[in-house]
C-alpha cells in the first residue's frame, strides 16, 4: 500500500519537520545514517506521494507523530529464553500490555527517569521488533495478516523492574509507560522490503558492549499469528504500534542483576531497519512521592 | 476552565453530531433524560462557548469522539471490598491497566461480544467513577490535582474473567480490550458542580436488579491522589479519561458466579450524572480461534 521504502520524520535543517522517505547513504542499512530524505506529501496511511524534493535531515523524530498514534501495545514474554530468565512459564496466547502515546519518542531522544523510578533500582532495556498497522484490521486470519502492516522498526521497551513486577500489583503498564520511554524508530521499513520479519536479527548495546542479541525467529508468536489473535474481537487501526517482546539479555536475567544509570547510553538495532540511540537522563532533584 | 455543565456528544434529529451541553428536564439528574441540548461551538479543551442554539436529542454518544481520546486508563482494585472478594491484598499504590481507545463507546450502545469471548464463561460488568482530564497535568500535587478534570461521567468497565486473569497470563487488557467494551457517559458533568468527586452513589442494574451498590467515598485512591500518583513523570493529555475501579458486587465474586448472556441489559448509574445502558449482544456465528 505504502509507496514509500523507509519512512521518517524529521527536523529539516530548513527548520521544518517533514514525513519523508529516507536516502541511504551507500554501505549501510542503517536509516539512522540516512542525511538526507525526500519529502512525502499527503496522507502517509492513505493518499501520499513521495516527492523529488530532498531536503537535509537535521535530527531523526519519532517516524510517526503522536496525534498519528492511536494505541501502543506491547507483548511481554514473547522469546522463549526470555521467559526463561524471567522464570515465567511460555505463556500459551500472547501477553498483552499497553503503554500511553506519551511514551512514545524518538531514535536519538534521551529517556528521563523521574523521581519515581529514581526512588528504587530496577531500570531496564528491551530491544524489540515493531510493528506498524497500516490499515484496519479486525479478526484477520494470520494468512492475510501481513497484509495490514505499514512496516516495521525497533524500540525500546524501557522497564522499571520494582514499578513493573512488584509496586505494580503485577499489572506492567505503570513501571513501563512513564514519558519517553518507548523510543522507537530510526524508520519505518516498509513490509514491502521485508520478505520475513521472522528472521531478523535484534540487538542492545549498553555503552558500546553487546548485552542482547537474538533474530526475531525465536519468537513465540510470530508477526502474522500476533496481529491475528490481537484483532479478535478488536479493531487495529492504522497508526497503532505494536512492541512485540524482547529476547534474553536484559537486565534483570543477569548474575549480578545489571541497571541502567543516569548517562548511559543505549543502543537498540534490527537488521535491515536500523538503530535507536538514546541516553539515560535522570531528572533532578530527586523529590519523593 | 468548561462553560458547559453537562457535556454531551449526540446525534440530533436534525442528522448532525453535536457538541452540546444537556438540558436537563426537571426532577431528575440524569443526563440520559435530556431530549434537547445548546449546541457547543469551539474546541471543548480550549476555546468554546455554548451557544443558544437548541437542538433535540435523538442519540446520545459517547461524550468524546474517539479522535478527542488519547488514553483510556484504568484502576484495578481500588474498592476495598471489591479487592476481598476478588482474593487480592489491598495496593499499596494504585494498580494501572490500559484499554485501546476503540473500547470506548457510548451510553445506550451495546456491548458486541466476539467469538474469542463466547468460547468459555466469565463475562462481567464493573460501574466506575470516570475522570476526564481537562488540561496537560504533569508531576502535579495531589492539593491541586482537581484543577486538571474537566467533569466526570459514568462507566462499564466490560471484563472476560477468564481471558482477563487466566489466558492473559496476569496482564488484563486483553480481557478488558475488546471493541465497545468501555461505555461511558451519559455525559460528562463539569467538576464545577461536584464538590466532592469522591461522595457520590454509585450502582449496576443486572435485568433491572441491583448487582452493585456503593459510594465513591470506598474508594482507596480517591480522585485527587489517583490523578496525582498517575501524573509522576507521565503527563496526562487533555482527552485522557481515567475509570477509576469498581465497588464489590461483580459476577465473579458472588456464589454462585454470575456471568453476562446474550441480551442482557446492564445499566451502570452515578450520582449527580446519570446512566448507561448497554446491551449484551452476541456475535454470530461463535467461531474457533
Amino acid at each position: 500500500m505504502a509507496t514509500f521504502s523507509r519512512l521518517i520524520r524529521f527536523l529539516a535543517k530548513d527548520g521544518s519537520t517533514y514525513y519523508g522517505d529516507a536516502i541511504l547513504p551507500s554501505g549501510t542499512s542503517d536509516i539512522a545514517r540516512a542525511t538526507t530524505a525526500r519529502v512525502i506529501k499527503g496522507d502517509i496511511f492513505g493518499q501520499h506521494q513521495v516527492t523529488n524534493q530532498t531536503v537535509e535531515i537535521k535530527k531523526l523524530l519519532s517516524p510517526l507523530a503522536r496525534q498519528d498514534i492511536k494505541s501502543v501495545r506491547c507483548l511481554g514474554l514473547n522469546y522463549e529464553q526470555h521467559a526463561k530468565e524471567s522464570n515465567a512459564p511460555i505463556p500459551k496466547y500472547p501477553v498483552l500490555f499497553f503503554k500511553p502515546v506519551t511514551s512514545i519518542s524518538g531514535p536519538s531522544d534521551d529517556i528521563p527517569v523521574s523521581a519515581m523510578a529514581q526512588e528504587i533500582e530496577g531500570l531496564d532495556y528491551e530491544c524489540e521488533l515493531v510493528i506498524i498497522i497500516g490499515k484496519e484490521a479486525r479478526d484477520v486470519p494470520e494468512s492475510r495478516a501481513l497484509d495490514y502492516v505499514l512496516g516495521y522498526a525497533v524500540g525500546n521497551d524501557v522497564s522499571h523492574r520494582d514499578w513493573q513486577l512488584k509496586r505494580g500489583s503485577g499489572q506492567w503498564a505503570l513501571g513501563k509507560g512513564f514519558d519517553a520511554w518507548a523510543p522507537f524508530g530510526p524508520g519505518i521499513v516498509s513490509s514491502r522490503l521485508i520478505q520475513d520479519p521472522n528472521a531478523l536479527q535484534i540487538s542492545t548495546k549498553l555503552n558500546g558492549k553487546t548485552v542482547q542479541s537474538s533474530s526475531t525467529k525465536d519468537m513465540i508468536f510470530g508477526v502474522a499469528k500476533t496481529i491475528a489473535f490481537l484483532s479478535q474481537g478488536t479493531t487495529l487501526l492504522p497508526g497503532d504500534v505494536i512492541f512485540t517482546g524482547t529476547p534474553q539479555g536484559v537486565g534483570m536475567g543477569r548474575q549480578p542483576q545489571l541497571w541502567l544509570k543516569d548517562g548511559d547510553v543505549v543502543e537498540v538495532a534490527l537488521q535491515d531497519v536500523g538503530t535507536c540511540v538514546n541516553r539515560v537522563v535522570y531528572s533532578k532533584p530527586v523529590a519523593k512521592l
